[in-house]
């Protein structure tokens, strides 16, 4: 009675292993070429003993960050950020009122101060992001993460990510991969708030990088952030990130600009089976359209460059099911 | 009768598990104050409902490496690197009979390359580091690591590692730990041997770091290793590696110099349970003695802040029941 009881128990557990196995991990993407290329290549590469199998040490994968993982427009939500933080700081700046690029700012000028160029947003960057320590800056990032809302949606920001790319997380680290971000944003604004969204730790963050400094204040080590770009991980600074952070090529790689170019290009240099994928911006219904003439999240030389070579490019209305996590 | 079998079978295993518990992981360690305190700190850190249990993901452990994880006598093996790198290229540059830095090492007249201060350091550096890609980089490092002897053991370098440390870092991971290093040394030059000594893989390793750069040979993507400092991760550049790499507060950090008594400080400075360790070297029989006038690993105001605080200081001479992994 109790072996039958057992060979029972045995049997339920193994139906419902391979029940598991059958389900969908990818149920946010409809079924064609870039859903079956994903799971084509995964199966490559963790079939032991296939000609293509790479050792989980080796599985590594990286995704762009701002319209990759969560979406970048009317403006990047880091900029928003730092816009909302001028205006928070102004009441005790009162010389902002006069003084360029901060007038035109809360103002709500935006072509003055577009005007300002390169300027006028290193000055914003710089009393947003700088001039505190490393923490006071990470208690800043979260109180705006849990209050500010996306103007289209009227959700958090955290919440505008995108669905199918939160399981395709998820799908690669249960198949054995580390998933990194490699970002050009700001490394320490992302992990103030990603991990609990994406389940990527802050140690597998790659992003931009301030100049910081350490030391004691009132005997308490403190980082200062200077107001100083220490590095700038986009475009040709992509695989110079990778290199200095992670030090590892990766196998997989997904961006969705020209920015990401050289990250994938860097991905596709490896031997052996390689992922390199895209977010093509093609949904102006339940996102945004845009390509080849955007000013933010630019996507025309390695668009071209993709279809040259073969790389997935997610058409965003044709291979995305649902596109963000509140949509139903 | 199977069912007895059964009970037989999983007696066995109970005993066998709880003679695990019992078995020593540290076995290099002799009992002491350093022994007890970290497996007193593991203990608590890792007890579920304890009052200082830490949560696996924030068990962050960084270990210096020159002087802590491998030995730094007579001179950084990494220089030693440098030195070697330097004759096996001078065949390829004639002048260098004639040029200082370059003439003065290959006579082997240390004193006048000393003479030089830190451009002659910093020329030797752009030479045998710099003007290759990181591919070539890591091969030659590979090749070094696998055929040079150090001069007193006459075994390769990667032998030359702390057994006592070995466990330590198996131990912590074990125990739910993530390792680091976090070291002056160049992080290209660790990754490239450090996974297999140390169960160290290369995102793991914080160290310093020189500026490259990517670029299209052939229509190949490399990156190019410059002659120019990107990041030096010694004394208050510790702590900033630490932000920058992994952007986490360690709990547990382990040096052996005065370079490293910024990450300690960083590391105390969090709330919590938290364990901070140097090595003292006082062995000269075994290994060296040496610590507040020596040039190499100079070990003076730490060691008094460390005495001051309560850090825990390893009396290599008392404490190490084996040094290296050759010594039997």
């Amino acid at each position: 009675m109790m072996i039958r009881a057992m060979v029972i128990i045995l049997t339920l557990f193994v139906a419902a292993g391979s029940a598991a196995a059958q389900m969908d991990q990818l149920p946010s993407w409809n079924e064609g070429p870039v859903k079956k290329a994903l799971i084509d290549f995964v199966s490559r590469v963790t079939t032991e003993g296939g000609p293509e199998f790479v050792v989980p040490a080796e599985r590594i994968a990286v995704f762009d960050n701002d319209g990759t993982l969560w979406a970048e427009q009317p403006i990047y939500f880091q900029f928003q950020f730092a816009l909302d933080r001028v205006k928070a700081l102004a009441p005790k700046h009162p010389e902002w009122k006069e003084t360029q690029p901060f007038k035109a700012l809360l103002e709500g000028d935006m072509s003055t101060f577009a005007a300002g160029g390169e300027k006028a947003l290193l000055e914003i960057m710089a009393v947003s992001h700088a001039g505190m320590t490393t923490d006071e800056f990470a208690e800043t990032v979260k109180e705006w993460i849990a209050t500010a809302k996306h103007p289209r949606f009227g959700r958090r920001y955290n919440e505008v990510v995108y669905q199918p790319m939160l399981e395709l997380l998820a799908y690669l680290r249960a198949k054995g991969f580390k998933t990194f971000i490699v970002s050009g944003g700001g490394v320490e604004f992302m992990r103030a708030w990603v991990e609990p969204v994406y389940g990527i730790p802050p140690e597998q963050v790659v992003g931009s990088v301030g100049k910081e400094k350490f030391e004691l204040r009132n005997g308490r080590p403190e980082l200062v952030k200077l107001p100083a770009v220490d590095f700038i991980d986009d475009k040709e600074g992509k695989p110079v990130g990778i290199q200095k952070f992670i030090g590892r090529l990766p196998v997989f790689a997904f961006g969705n600009s020209d920015g990401d170019q050289q990250m994938l290009e860097w991905t596709a240099a490896g031997s052996g089976a390689r992922f390199m994928g895209l977010v093509h911006h093609t949904d102006a219904e339940r996102e945004w359209a845009y390509d080849r003439a955007s000013h933010i999240g630019k996507l025309d030389r390695a668009l071209d460059e993709a279809m040259a070579k073969g790389w997935q490019v997610v058409d965003m209305k044709r291979d995305w099911k649902q596109v963000f996590p509140f949509d139903k």
